[in-house]
């Protein structure tokens, strides 16, 4: 089996079943007694779960030491009962591991609207704790998760400078998918050792450009969160190469999760990358991107297995950038169906068998200029609708 | 039968078979030989068919008097030939008219990449304006259509002064349709005398609030365009109140005539209204209202008829407005869900009764400020992925 972010020194963490949701694990934590700095990233949504205004609190105040997670409940949109079973869920966490309140995140996922049935969670963490150095990631990964199909983990290592330095992680997520400055729940280690400023810048680039390229559905949650923590084994320098190796392996990380989810999107049956080259900006090129893996009309078309460069050319021209139409390109898999203003003949069987894999690359090249971005999205089936129409 | 934009002194039109569909109507004019003032709005796409480029140059230069639509092909995508053909529709138009070429506005919609069957279409026009005067709104607003099951026209009447002042008006839509600041296709009459510029002002703030308001699945077309014509025969005070009461009846019509094509979104069966009060500014209000009616988890919810409320607070919350989340209330039917940051008991009944009619509306109060609007959407349904999957 391949390795997993509880395999890190320093890192423990468990998930069991507590009664929130009727059978499946629903309730787990995330422990690193040494960690030396953490960071997190959240919601853009005005609306926001009160998991959500602790964690960003406590992030502000202390380094986080530890977050307890429930799923199928995300304690939202019932007054000031969430605030109350927020800060018991903190409380029980923080009393059993000895660590103060700013030093435990939490995070609810799941229905809104209902109360948290907070006596089942505050036994069960309880019950979680008495064994606080558990080491069972796939556990956690699998507690984490809502209408998700499938658990999402990622381990990668890179050498930098002579240490080998780890990032890992979790994530969760599969409709209600468009973070924007955020993203769905992700819990990430390494075993770097780098300040609390730094930790939160790296978390921040690498999210712009992995979480924040991806959709399932233009739809943004109300308590999404990614935390890192960091175990301190390994000094690394702050600037300079060292840092832009490590940003690099938590961005690498971050595209490996935020893949998974997208793989893993309501109904979906295709991941659909769009590479957009030669935009004004890059900011620009991101624009692009994200406006063609949002189109419905284009992921219906990627859905059916056409290759309908009008819709992937109407939704490069409604992202509202710079654009000269003249000079657009555009590929799918990498043969041009589009140059010039005009349709060009191509090989129609590769593009078929491009069509019929389960990973669609769609290439956009402005031809104005350097900026670049990919995102990635998912297509939109019949599946998706059902899914979010008969969920009662 | 109610009255038509035909029955309008000094407006003649008429639609014909000529060849680019393999049956229906595709062919079409409208003819206004006094006109004294026209305008137009058009797709912010980047994209644009040669169509959209002439007609935005003629208004530029002259008044129009006759606009020449072909349905079924949209004349994009297909390099110089499209500069071409849009010459000899509209050349063609002109020269059997007796007008200058820029005294005719031309449309081309349907599909892209495909060279338009200019000879059919040439032959059309000549055949078609054998008879300049006709009078046949029926065939014109059938011959404009693509994707849309049923033809869509409106006719008011408002006495402004001493005089009746008419707009009346077709238009298509049903997929690929989220105008912003344009539209689809739509063409209007009126029978006042105003300037071209007060004309200019009046279409772009009846748009702002009609077509800007509307969307089927967020993706905006290449090639639309809202154009209106007037006779001249009433002149009216071009400031005060009698221009408002002008805007207002402008308005109406164009309200109408946008809700038409949202009930007729690509495999909707119910309107959504979305109607947001007490917002900072009316701008944040339309960023909310158009997120709502947006959102596709709201869709699905309102296709299954079931009062997600949790769903409309996400998307209020990822508008981005100004928000004070503890002051939102939400509700559906006339029955608040959900108010102080909790979910209230509520008639059960009213709300079922409510999601069973094929219009559905939504009241946002902010409880912020003054700015209100209106979004009309549609849910969200297997058939438009059908729609757009199976389209081959």
């Amino acid at each position: 089996m391949s390795k997993n972010f509880a395999d890190m020194d320093g890192v423990f963490t468990n998930g069991i079943h507590c009664g929130v949701k009727k059978k499946r694990l629903d309730l787990s934590f995330i422990y690193v007694p040494n960690a030396v700095a953490s960071a997190g990233v959240f919601t853009t949504n005005k609306f926001v779960a009160p998991s959500v205004t602790h964690t960003k609190k406590a992030l502000r105040k202390r380094t986080l030491k530890a977050v307890i997670v429930n799923s199928g409940n995300a304690n939202a949109g019932v007054g000031d009962l969430g605030k109350t079973h927020t800060k018991v869920m903190v409380n029980t966490t923080a009393s059993a591991l000895g660590l103060s309140p700013y030093e435990v995140g939490v995070s609810s996922t799941g229905i809104i609207g209902v109360p948290l049935p907070i006596e089942h969670v505050e036994a069960g963490i309880k019950k979680m704790l008495e064994k606080p150095k558990a080491k069972d990631a796939e556990a956690t990964a699998e507690a984490i998760l809502t209408t998700d199909t499938c658990k999402k983990m990622a381990y990668k290592e890179a050498k930098i400078g002579k240490k080998t330095i780890i990032v890992a992680g979790i994530t969760k997520g599969s409709g209600m998918i468009a973070p924007n400055m955020a993203t769905t729940l992700t819990y990430l280690t390494t075993n770097v050792d780098v300040s609390q400023a730094i930790l939160q810048e790296s978390l921040q680039e690498a999210t712009a450009d992995t979480y924040n390229m991806i959709s399932v559905d233009t739809d943004t949650s109300t308590s999404d969160m990614a935390l890192i923590f960091a175990t301190g084994e390994y000094k690394i320098v702050q600037v300079g190469e060292e840092l832009e190796q490590f940003k690099a392996l938590l961005t690498d990380v971050m595209k490996d999760l935020a893949i998974q989810i997208m793989r893993d999107g309501e109904g979906a049956t295709k991941l659909i990358e769009a590479h957009v080259s030669g935009a004004a900006s890059k900011a620009d090129a991101q624009k692009i991107a994200k406006s063609i893996i949002d189109s419905p009309l284009v992921k219906c078309a990627i859905h059916g297995e056409d290759p309908n460069w009008g819709r992937i050319l109407m939704a490069v021209g409604k992202a509202g950038t710079k654009l000269n139409q003249e000079k657009v390109e555009v590929a799918l898999g990498g043969e041009c169906l589009f140059r010039n203003s005009e349709a060009l003949s191509y090989n129609e069987d590769t593009v078929k068998t491009h069509l019929k894999k389960d990973t669609i690359i769609i290439e956009v090249n402005c031809n104005l200029g350097t900026g670049c971005a990919i995102a990635w999205g998912c297509d939109l089936s019949a599946r998706y609708v059902e899914i979010n129409t008969d969920y009662n």
